[in-house]
């Protein structure tokens, strides 16, 4: 591992879209958001996912060129279609809209079909914040998690993502329904670790914190078992049915992922200031318990994100020496 | 344990909450709530709890004649004061303003503050679902679960709802943060079994079934680890910023739960029949996963709540017969 400027990796992924057909503006712009997963320490969803991408492009299933357009609305919710575009591209978009909304009406509300994964949710939640407002959205998936009492992948992981701006470091909460993602897991594979919790079940349907083990058996943890798998059910009907897109059944019928539907919701604030001591003082409240283990501080989600941004961008960012190399090569 | 037609313990309760104060029809609109609460099942939050209601009326805690007025609004978002009145009656009539906006606008938004104890969140879902809107709302509460990396109570379990209308039952997710509500600790410490999945940990710092350990070390867990603590700090942060009522932290300071604030989220259907196939679809394939044990079928959330509604209501709901008593006393 060693580290790369921002400015180097965000570069070379502008050139490598620009040859595969973007445009040297989206191409810019698509490059920046895989740059900044990586800088913000979500590499699983930035450098070391974007051979990955320029393959879905190369495959037909992303088209570089194409642009979400309004389709509908149910009055406020508005329907866009996102033609199959770059799932990045028509993220920032959408939210975008929905913050548009919510400037002119307190809440705007945007559900989008047809879109390609979004990699890192969080790039959406962060950019509403940034932006001064409450940020909510969320997505579907291929099938890769049982319901409860199930032994198939028939949910998604779907992501939620909630955004509270703040002044000293936006909150910004990006979870999926497992309790690791699979990009997450082939990890702690990789490194020979233990999981820190239980990530899933066996082949024998016990509980295990042996990544190969879940994966080889395909039964990834719900969060919460039975809950994360409701909440992970809900959503889909959600996006699914505000959007009028493909549902994970519809999704996973394919082999690979693509046509996705999402939501994306902001929320104005009325009163930034009042806003701000209020959470200050949630968050000195949440801080003020005794930690577990004397000296590990009580974190809030994305105060160690921040962190992270901060040192990547001074010192550079930690990069995969072979994937970095694969790019370099593209 | 005996059954007690539904009919029975409403009009039972209606002539409590009259004798306490409570006008003749918000009696009976109470009384309803409550034992519509048992009749699903959900027996910790019905009969269970009424005579502790019934406590927080005499104590002063809830106003049995207040009645929630709008305080202010963000856009659409309106902002309501529910001046300390009886939790369920509140939340009711902030879900039915939410309907009213979603109706007019396609999405409608409501944040209460200075509200009381809405008892099952699920109420509100199924309201919205059988008026044929999307509901979504959540709440904080005292602190009563750690934030993770901690071992004092800093967090609500901020229950999260969320109903999609079905025709044929609707599909109504009801989830707390911690995985075990403290009701549902109770009784399997009551019942001396041990909890299906761990439930929290014990005063070591170990994950434990055990439900008197965790009560006692009073660290409930988060669903999900570190996942479930960051949602129900969100929830948190997004309920105070909203309504500009009570967090966490401000209920907290007080021994006895009450000022709490909570977010009433409408969306209306744009085409029931076409939503109905897709949601079917989804809970079809959702559905055909093996089963983990064979023979016990994967359900969708709300499906035995349904099932429980219609065998309480034929053959009466299952009371505790000490708490029954209490209430025949009163």
């Amino acid at each position: 591992m060693h580290r790369i400027p921002f400015d180097t990796i965000k570069a070379r992924f502008t050139g490598i879209l620009t040859k595969n057909g973007f445009s040297a503006e989206k191409a810019e712009h698509c490059a920046r958001i895989f740059a900044e997963n990586s800088l913000d320490g979500v590499y699983t969803h930035g450098l070391n996912r974007f051979p990955t991408f320029v393959s879905t492009i190369r495959d037909g299933l992303v088209d570089c060129d194409a642009e979400p357009v309004l389709d509908g609305n149910n009055g406020l919710i508005e329907q866009w279609d996102g033609k199959r575009g770059p799932g990045v591209l028509n993220a920032e978009i959408c939210m975008n809209r929905a913050m548009s909304l919510a400037r002119e009406h307190g809440i705007g509300c945007v559900a989008l079909k047809n879109t390609n994964h979004w990699m890192r949710g969080g790039s959406y939640g962060w950019q509403a914040a940034e932006a001064g407002f409450i940020g909510i959205c969320f997505t579907n998936t291929i099938a890769n998690l049982p319901p409860w009492g199930g032994i198939d992948p028939r949910l998604g992981n779907n992501p939620l993502v909630i955004a509270v701006p703040r002044p000293g470091g936006h909150v910004v909460l990006d979870m999926a329904m497992s309790q690791f993602s699979f990009g997450k897991l082939m990890q702690y594979q990789s490194a020979g670790e233990e999981l820190p919790v239980p990530g899933g079940y066996d082949q024998h349907g016990n509980l295990s914190t042996n990544a190969p083990d879940v994966i080889s058996a395909r039964r990834l943890l719900p969060i919460g078992f039975w809950k994360g798998s409701g909440l992970a059910l809900m959503l889909d009907l959600l996006v699914t049915i505000l959007s009028k897109g493909q549902s994970t059944k519809d999704i996973s019928a394919k082999d690979k992922e693509t046509g996705l539907s999402q939501v994306f919701i902001c929320i104005r604030q009325d009163n930034p200031e009042l806003n701000a001591r209020l959470i200050e003082q949630i968050l000195d409240y949440t801080k003020s318990s005794r930690p577990q283990d004397p000296g590990k501080a009580i974190t809030y989600p994305g105060e160690n994100t921040l962190r992270t941004r901060i040192r990547n961008m001074k010192e550079g960012i930690l990069v995969d020496e072979g994937i970095w190399n694969e790019v370099l090569g593209m």
